[in-house]
């Protein structure tokens, strides 16, 4: 058996000359304004226990990480409908990228560039009746045991302030008529999706469905082991932003990256993975957090390849 | 334990009303010209037994499947400096692509699109002293035991009559500095490494260092254990053309398709599996092929995830 | 002396076959609803002099064609400084197009595109404390000396409800910190300017100061003859959309079209022309209109070339 | 009357500042080597007179100015069944760009972007026996009665061995069917042809059809006045690479432009002007040339606007 314990401890060891490294997202002055000197690292293994170095209990803003959940939300709620309106392949460009959009006619190249994801979310507003962010939050509080999991509104309040990209894009997909519900309520929801905060320890505990065939913390199912295999499919191939080769080149694991410097692997079948720290590098990946895993799985052998 | 036997047999049974779907690949006559109404599947496991079905024994041009053995080859001998003249992210643009390359300075986005299988082969020419399709025919006579193995004449000759495309992309990649040989040596070594003809079972058989941690049938080391990883995990990403993400959702392993019609798959540890029937889908992957992938990986469970 | 009158009779014979050539915008519903068959000429000399046949006294939407005039209002007002704003080269894309935005830091190609015609509609809100719209209009009723021209509400409402691509567009700029004032006000002042409702004769005389080096209809200057000229060089290269080359090659005058299926054109220091039918080809253009700028100038030899 | 005399030496002087600025044209070790402090400028009227001033009997390699010259002997012998292969719109894109062409089926925007060029040359090819260099350098000596102009053999040998690009197009175009000749032999009189060496004075000459209706020195008909405005109205929307909207605005008339630093310009039914100076923007063209004629123009009210 593997002492995590001690391995988490020395994978912090191993990349602290990198802690500090990159910049925290500068986009939004709530997340610019983090402290890049944390990092925290959490393992949550199927069977729930929880192990966890660094700054694993200071809550972050999870960001991007949070359309993870709600597409598996969506995928548990309406099957497979959501694919007719977002494709699954990598897109071979930023973020938030339009120009794909304009070539494609308006169907995202995967659920997990904001183009995508707003999609995402606007079918989960639908389903919801209006409530996708609280659906995203109400799974996090239940899956990681911890209640008192809530958006940050001072960060949220920030991204509404410097949205005009992810309003671009979300009128350009409405001009294709591809969202449901009005520009503003898929804004606002999404808004307060990112925004919510999270530590390492609950994010990993959260994340544990991919681990586990689809069964949530409780033992019920939530997705079908086939669904969830597919989700972890999409992270490895479009999880990581532009970076997506690279990730699974060096980390060899299923990721799901946020400009908050948050992100999440999958071992499947065995444990999920929170590394955290604000630094960003280029492709808006956490440096020391990327650096890390690498550790981890280099010391651990964990890969799916 | 599964009977391996019995399981390729009912996926034939499975597969059989799409086998002669899609169209063999029609920019070249020496391929057009290809009865579509053949499919073979072999599996390879990692101590060497073999089983098959269906035309598993008829050679077929294993066209952009020899991009995998020249990226072995050249980390082989090379090591990672290969990494500086091509990248390894997927390109979300067809595998004959020029508009990457241009907003990317001659850079390939990976060594899968014909763009990155040109430099791998430049590389692989210069470490060989010319013998860069030799090298990868000697390889595959090595791997697979047979040592008939050889390009097919009639098919270079076809594809040398029509290869306009290539020659574009060797011309930009030269115009960028990012050629060591001649444009006319490595399309000729380009063309000689595509058109090597071989059957599912020995390209089963001689890609199974994939699966085994990059040990050669003689068990001597070919590649470290995390190279190996890592040509499975650009497998993953880039292996099918403009397709990955639907071929890692669908099927859930690495693998890496042709315009021949053959696909090759990797269950890490475990076995190689190739497939093949000439008929296309219009990301020019084997129809027939990928829904025998699908149906073989739910009866088995195989997947990465 | 040309006899215009029987000219423009000829020129309507010549080209009628044409008529109802093509679709009505139909993006805007306000738009789609307009009888095809119509078609309307003018043109306003230098002198002040009109001539016209068809339905040339028949009111349509200007749309595009409002983008010379607030133009024209800007550099009016505020000199050159609009040019550190919005390019002035030709797209090589469609008018609405996001792609070239994005690759060129926000700053549009030229100020007949909308992304670019928004910037100016900005400047021109600012310039005029937010009555953009009303200065345009005011500009149309004093130079043709109908005070009746006035914006058609319909118009105004059935873009407003189908603004999408044009709100994707305004928050992209503002995304790159293109425009000075809020989204809603210049989309307001956009769809404004671009459903005010004139006929060919009204049209004619009011861009006459293009054709007198930039002198209004009392003699007062407008424009420098340097800035009108510069104006024209602009609506040759970049006011036909995607055909801007298509139209200096068969028409040879500088001319803006809309896509209510207006154009005028300019022979410098002689005539002003507008023509009008709103069946569209492919590029946005009116089928009807372009044949009859063709016809005519070949019958009378205009050309600036 | 205008004394054409003092006033092309007024313009020297008005621009002798910006000589030697910008850089001559670097990826041809031929044309990089020449001395940037050269200027030289010419006139020729529609009635034969020629002016000049600075180093106008120096002669430069026309390179890009070539192709209007091919074009016109195209046009000349085959009417306008060339526009089948090839647009005439203004690209957006630079001069040697693949990415319009992967997008637009083979067929090049326009015949002054290289692209273009090339399949111009190859039709002059067809049509001349394959003498297509020849035809144009035997039009230079008709028209400009200088029986020495020559192709330079130097610096024909460096393009040849700086080819990649061109030789990339090339292939590409033959990959959609659109080159009627072998690749090598189109390079090779495309290559021949940029490499003709002229003074100003001549080219100002051999350019006065486009000033004269498509009269030829000698007063026969080379083409109909129509071919010849059209002619100048591709240049005027595509003759500058990617700044022909610049171009248009600041001096206001049709041009071409030439890596050597050489510039045609017409001032229809009046006159030619040639500048050279071999210091290019970052669009390729000539530093103090364009702003030559941007005095000119503004010192003689020259303009088509």
């Amino acid at each position: 058996m593997i002492d995590l314990q001690n391995l988490l401890d020395d994978v912090v060891g191993d990349i602290r000359p990198l802690i500090g490294h990159g910049a925290a997202a500068d986009y939004i002055p709530g997340l610019a304004a983090v402290d890049t000197n944390q990092f925290g690292i959490a393992v949550a293994t199927r069977g729930g226990e929880v192990y966890a170095s660094g700054d694993a209990t200071v809550p972050f803003s999870i960001q991007s990480i949070s359309k993870v959940f709600a597409l598996a939300l969506v995928l548990a709620g309406n099957g497979d409908s959501i694919w007719k309106r977002v494709f699954r392949e990598p897109s071979g460009n930023p973020f938030n990228s339009l120009v794909q959009l304009e070539h494609e006619d308006g169907i995202p190249r995967n659920p997990f560039i904001n183009a995508g994801a707003l999609v995402v979310t606007d079918r989960l507003l639908t389903a919801t009746d209006g409530s996708a962010a609280e659906a995203v939050r109400r799974f996090m509080r239940d899956e990681s045991g911890n209640p008192g999991i809530e958006s940050d509104a001072e960060v949220a309040a920030s991204e509404a302030r410097n949205s005009h990209r992810n309003a671009s894009l979300a009128h350009f997909l409405a001009s294709y008529g591809n969202l449901e519900n009005s520009v503003d309520a898929v804004l606002d929801a999404y808004i307060a999706q990112c925004s919510i905060a999270m530590n390492c320890t609950d994010l990993a505990l959260a994340a544990r469905f991919l681990a586990s065939n689809g069964r949530k913390a409780d033992g019920t199912s939530f997705l079908s082991a086939s669904q969830t295999k597919r989700i972890n499919a999409v992270m490895l191939t479009c999880g990581t932003y532009d970076a997506a080769g690279e990730f699974a080149y060096r980390v060899g694991l299923p990721g799901k990256s946020g400009v908050g410097g948050g992100i999440i692997a999958v071992m499947p079948n065995n444990c999920t993975i929170c590394v955290w720290s604000p630094g960003l590098d280029r492709s808006g990946n956490s440096v020391a957090g990327v650096a890390a895993l690498d550790a981890l799985t280099m010391r651990t052998g964990w890969s799916i390849f």
